[in-house]
């Protein structure tokens, strides 16, 4: 089953947006098994779309396209599907609720009426419900509908713009949909890492990744994170696991010190927050550079208010020894940039907020900031558990942005290490 | 003059990369004044290869090719580009010179004679220096090649699949070869809002969008934010922005008190910090809900320590009344989700960081926490300065995720008007 994407939008033709849709439904499909050929981008004009449709339709035998299902005249994807399959669109009464509580829980009570061309489908077609946006998807499967003459055994997915209603999606209606048609069962572990780059885990386990076939073995870069998926395809779910297992044993062996998760939806966070609840645990955290961002990362996780009451954001000086109690001394002597300000933050904080384990962040995100003896880049991590405080220096190069986000998923690394040795 | 790209790479089509050398490459041909009417992704595989440039040679003037012009027997961009076009691989020296180069600096002193296919071009076309690989990009104008009857008048450019390697190629070579071509001037003013929907945003300007056509009115929509980007082209900078004046206006009579910034580069955390900076005023935030997010995007601005000291993330009801004493019987009375807590919390905050302005949060983030009086979703926003403490009601639809990242996102422009008005 071979599946082509096709992005409907201007703005991606401008350049102005990443289309990280197509990366998205891309990978996506490669863990499913399906074959993938074409991707492409057309504007929102509805000739070339048309004929971009119909390419589609001769050379393969799914079509996923995202945007342009929106309520604005620019958005042409839903008619020009139908027009190309030469479907009528007809009023869906669920997909037109969904849009008029979605609409009035966004607080537009009285939303111009342009917006109920969002309700229409193409007869025959599914309406894919949108639990996150106004516009809902639509599935259709040819031979399902008069197209059947003209293009039988197709499947045309239409899917919205924005990532986090195309993400939820394509998991509820498609995935599902697409393990069932293809028969076979693919089958896949993750291995979450942090704490060593992609170059370097490759290289220690080069000869699995250049030898294995079935399972295949995959890197995934994140930022200051490495994931591995062995994926097999097998008749059922015991003989993929069987192609697994020695093929786990083994990048186990290799890197299992770096390995943090085993589990898809985990993420650093979740294993943070599942940790400490699991050992009963309260965390507090005290953030200079990364300004709320563990913090916001914890919260993140549903349920964390089992395992987190407070935490601190301390800029300034003057906030770091009013409010959390960092010594002035620490201060002058070591600078707030240091090892010593970490420890004190985390072990202030943990005090302050009654926490059992509190981690901090000290550091120069830059552009500016930078002294003689401390460049941009430079971040001191603080954890506090036990009485005993420990800090950590990095040095991390690029953007404020990266320096920023380095620090949160560092800080976030050492908080569950310190939980995991509790 | 109207360009094509097409990307050449199975490690795109997998979705193992994220295709940003197009939306490079998109950004920067908009804006240069060339049209874009497709993108297109193919595999390494020479017969699907071959339709896709002879296809792009039949409907653009232009085809950029990204990728595949390595040497490996995988990369077979250049091979299969002679092959349309009707014109043999010859050797070329300086591109030899410059691999041989490269590799030994790398080195590489043997390096295997596989190699040597990289200093290999068309014959007619022009090598572009590669300073930072060892595979030359290839420049071909069909009309200085045999291809000319076949294919008069196009232009055919080859860059490297490396984003390093592909953005300084195509700012020495193909930037300054199209701004000769096309002789004309881009220039575009970016409207950014902010409470109002992109469909509603779109219907009280519709006529605009659909008649404008130098300038062009196009929407993109963000979370919660709607931008429109007027764009005209013109001999010079004075007539492109006198065809922009009017339609600019007439957008800001209609819209204007939803715009935030006509800043290309600004965002809604830089406007609040860059308004509070000239106000000299300083800010606080006391965080339930978004758990630090919202001091964290003010942070992510630098220079925000010159209008920020401290933010508070009271996530629990015991860190609310300890940390920045809102009172028991506020809570009690009340419940944390509440206005009246949403106002003490700023009202404290401020207090306690002496601040001029403070913003709040408190809310139902999901997926679990909702009573009978109050949804998942429903999100109180405090604000308070000058004495006096407001807050308003969101119920906001969607994921955990969703609904923080909303809340992030009003309480900012909440916190950008107070600051406009003090």
């Amino acid at each position: 089953m071979n599946v082509e994407i096709l992005c409907v939008g201007t703005e991606i033709l401008l350049g102005n947006i990443v289309n990280t849709n197509t990366a998205y439904l891309a990978k996506r499909c490669a863990d499913l098994g399906l074959g993938m050929y074409y991707q492409g981008v057309v504007g929102d004009n509805e000739e070339r779309l048309e004929e971009a449709i119909e390419q589609a339709l001769k050379r393969s035998d799914v079509l996923i396209l995202s945007g342009g299902l929106g309520p604005t005249n620019d958005d042409i994807t839903k008619e020009t599907v139908a027009k190309v399959l030469g479907l009528e669109l007809v009023f869906d009464q669920e997909s037109f609720d969904n849009m008029d509580m979605m609409l009035k829980k966004l607080g537009h009570a009285n939303y111009p009426l342009i917006n109920n061309k969002q309700a229409y489908i193409p007869e025959g077609a599914r309406a894919l419900k949108n639990n996150n946006g106004t516009a809902p998807g639509i599935f259709i499967e040819t031979n399902k509908t008069k197209a059947k003459n003209k293009y039988p055994e197709k499947i045309v997915a239409l899917l919205p713009g924005p990532p986090l209603e195309l993400k939820p999606m394509f998991e509820e209606y498609l995935a599902p949909f697409f393990k069932e048609a293809t028969g076979e069962v693919i089958y896949s572990k993750m291995l979450k890492m942090i704490g060593i780059g992609e170059g370097a885990a490759a290289d220690r386990i080069k000869d699995i990744l250049i030898n294995s076939k079935n399972p295949t073995v995959a890197p995934y870069a994140k930022i200051n994170e490495v994931h591995f998926r062995i994926t097999a395809k097998a008749k059922d779910e015991t003989e993929a696991l069987s192609l697994i297992a020695p093929v786990y044993e083994q990048i186990k062996n290799e890197l299992g010190e770096y390995i943090y998760s085993e589990d898809e939806d985990e993420t650093l966070q979740s294993v943070v927050v599942k940790k400490a609840k699991e050992k009963g645990l309260r965390l507090a955290t005290a953030e200079s550079c990364t300004g709320g961002l563990v913090a916001g990362a914890i919260i993140d996780v549903s349920g964390a208010s089992d395992c987190f009451d407070e935490g601190f954001i301390t800029y300034s000086n003057n906030a770091k020894v009013k409010t959390i109690e960092v010594s002035e001394e620490t201060l002058k002597k070591y600078g707030a940039v240091s090892k010593e300000c970490a420890m004190e933050m985390a072990k202030k904080a943990a005090i302050k907020a009654r926490a059992d384990v509190a981690v901090s962040t000290t550091g120069i995100a830059g552009p500016t900031g930078a002294t003689k003896d401390k460049p941009v880049g430079r971040v001191y991590i603080g954890v506090y558990s036990k009485g005993e405080a420990k800090a950590f220096e990095f040095n991390f190069k690029g953007t404020r942005e990266i320096v920023r986000t380095r620090s949160v998923v560092n800080a976030l690394n050492i908080l569950r290490k310190e939980i995991e040795n509790y």
